[in-house]
């Protein structure tokens, strides 16, 4: 079947991976209404398929992971009070579906990683970088905050002295610093993200299968409220 | 006194250190019913001893630091329903009686630290490692779970995203890896552990006969609830 | 105007960045009783004054960052047990300013930062040191107790066991080591830690004052209950 051209989200299953890509690479992977209110369905149907023991999130290409909204969409997406709560609805929904996801997820990082783009990763359980790839909390242009929760979620992976550095330096983390401060589990050249995803989540399915980690030890090891 | 031969449980005191070492090196120190029944009485002179300032925990020889239980032991020792909840009764006793040492322990670990030998090792407070140790939380053959207090203690040392690549993997961890990632607090070179292990505790000992640590800040400092 | 000799704690604000200065340098910046009482005066002005977004702290010279309490006093300040109480209240209070500071506070750390150092360098939230410092819990030969917040300072900073290991093991930490384990955000070479100092401070302060960050998330990014 040939895909949509445009904005999506494609996702897929093999050897008892599920896979997620936002499809977006001319705006850095940016998330349109469309795509966000299609996450939380994608990942009931994989939270739901007995066949799927872990997934793999990422962006479509290797310039970026994810962005945040898609900017663009704005003028259109929240042109009346309204259609704005309706769109924060759909982004707390977002967020939700991730951070309540009941399965293991490895976030595969290329390029810039930044904004909500970052929140994501820090809602995966792994994450495994490029070598070229980069991470800020948010534009220093922008420079909006962050939900709480994102604060948590950061605070916990770093530490509070680097989170703090984040928050508010607005500076880009290369990826030996990531690496360094806890904030991805691995680097490895641009070239072996792919391949170094595949085995380390093929082995983590492998070990979800065989009842490696039950739901409540996977919360626990989470580190963040059960949702 | 010749020491007998088979499993067992050596303990001494020496200059303010209490050594516990596990003794089964033809099993990778694979702890026997009598080794887990001893364990919890040794830990308990030590406490009583006012001349033990620290302990150090190892396994006999540099193959293995601890196994988890001797698995060829079952077909005795948990052969009716009744031998099984007493064996099982009595590895609870053995965690808690590590997990509530008041006095500061000391891992040197050497080689392969996996499954019941991990889980002893982060009840150690401090942890130093040789170059070619490696960790693991479970054999990937076996998949068990850990109890929810190995996979919370686990989380505390290495943060959520290293706890759960840990968890699930089921992949060995190299020592430079372990270093870097805080689960252990050193890596030297293999025939330097045990020089090294004598110097910090020797240290700690010294810190705490001085009074450098009350036990309300120790329980504080190991981040983890009183028992 | 001419700056009267002796100890002092001096301050400024420049391009939005207040400074802290603990000049006392021919006594690795030991805190007098009237260092003690002058710094929260000089932070709760820092506070109100609205052109300041962030704030650094320092030791005057390279040879130490800030040492406890000037000992040499002693005999004078804490003379009676009405002026023992006196001193250790203003010390409480000394702490409790650092604490809830409500803007980011970066501390720029030069040679030695043990004891009461290390506890002003924990209440900063993010730290730089130079390759040549270093830093311990407490003098060995002194083995004093830390207070309750201290000891969960250090272990939010660098975790459990190297919590435990600094706590009790009365050793220094070189700046490298420092760095891998979290306790400061970055080591720089000596000669270079005042200009990263006052470049990440800028980016700091420029992003509190473009409201990267509110109140809340403030405190939930430094992990410590709010005041």
């Amino acid at each position: 079947m040939t895909e949509p051209a445009g904005p999506r989200v494609r996702a897929g299953v093999e050897q008892g991976v599920g896979t997620v890509v936002f499809d977006n690479p001319t705006r850095a992977n940016a998330l349109t209404l469309a795509m966000i209110r299609t996450a939380p369905q994608v990942l009931a149907g994989l939270a739901d398929d007995d066949a799927v023991h872990a997934v793999v999130v990422r962006g479509a290409g290797r310039r970026a992971f994810v962005s945040g909204a898609d900017v663009t969409e704005f003028a259109a997406s929240r042109a009346t009070p309204d259609a704005a709560r309706a769109f924060d609805t759909a982004l707390d929904e977002f967020w939700a579906a991730w951070a309540s996801f009941p399965k293991p997820v490895v976030a595969a990082l290329h390029g810039a990683c930044v904004g909500g783009g970052l929140l994501l990763a820090l809602l995966a359980d792994v994450r495994v970088a490029g070598s070229s790839s980069r991470f800020a909390a948010a534009a220093a242009a922008i420079g909006a905050g962050l939900p709480v929760w994102a604060v948590d979620a950061l605070r916990r992976a770093v530490g509070p002295a680097h989170a703090m550095e984040m928050l508010l330096g607005a500076q880009w983390v290369a990826a030996p610093h990531a690496a360094r401060v806890g904030l991805v589990n691995h680097v490895v050249p641009d070239a072996e993200v792919d391949g170094a995803v595949t085995h380390l989540v093929r082995a983590i399915a492998a070990g979800a299968a065989s009842g490696g980690l039950e739901a409540g030890a996977l919360w626990r090891a989470r580190g963040r409220p059960a949702p």
